[in-house]
């Protein structure tokens, strides 16, 4: 099943975060994103080339995260919009945010 | 004049920023906003109770600065929209970075 098709299950929490080895081996499932050097964050930038147009496009993943309940940090302005998703309950990585970054690669 | 009410002038590089002192002693035109220590900065954060709140409160912001063509960075996310500006082409605060905060704050 592709990553972008599956939904968020909740994550209360009380279970570990993905370890950087895992995080790693699923790096390649979201072309183009990033892992921070911890393995504990999940980051794309996506280049436009107004401010409106990376406007549009921040709310397209925040309409798509907030239906999932499962929310990025999403910093923009002009030319560029950040994407980082982190799951704050475990302090780092679920396949939530796999599926979100695939999901928010879709959108494009 | 009302700081709200005036437009941003175009800057086009050229002319010093702002002083420390000089931004230091407009800052209480501008109600709750936060210089960083070396004045080149000018950032607020505005807390609510969701995520949607959150970015349509973001977005009046971007509407807001477009129209003026003087864009903050902003970011947002699950409860909370963090502005932040500053004057690219003169590498720290002018003028209109004050004008826009003081629109902004006309928006909540």
């Amino acid at each position: 099943m592709n990553l972008k098709d599956k939904s968020c299950v909740p994550c209360q929490g009380g279970v570990p975060p993905l370890t950087l080895e895992a995080a790693r081996a699923m790096l390649p499932r979201v072309p183009a994103w990033e892992l921070n050097d911890e393995g504990t964050r999940l980051s794309r930038t996506f280049k436009f080339s107004d401010f409106s147009q990376a406007q549009t496009f921040t709310v397209k993943v925040g309409d798509a995260s907030d239906a999932e309940g499962h929310h990025p940090v999403l910093t923009y302005s002009w030319g560029y919009c950040t994407v980082v998703f982190y799951t704050h309950k475990i302090g780092g990585l679920h396949e939530n945010d796999f599926i979100m970054a695939a999901k928010v690669n879709a959108l494009t």
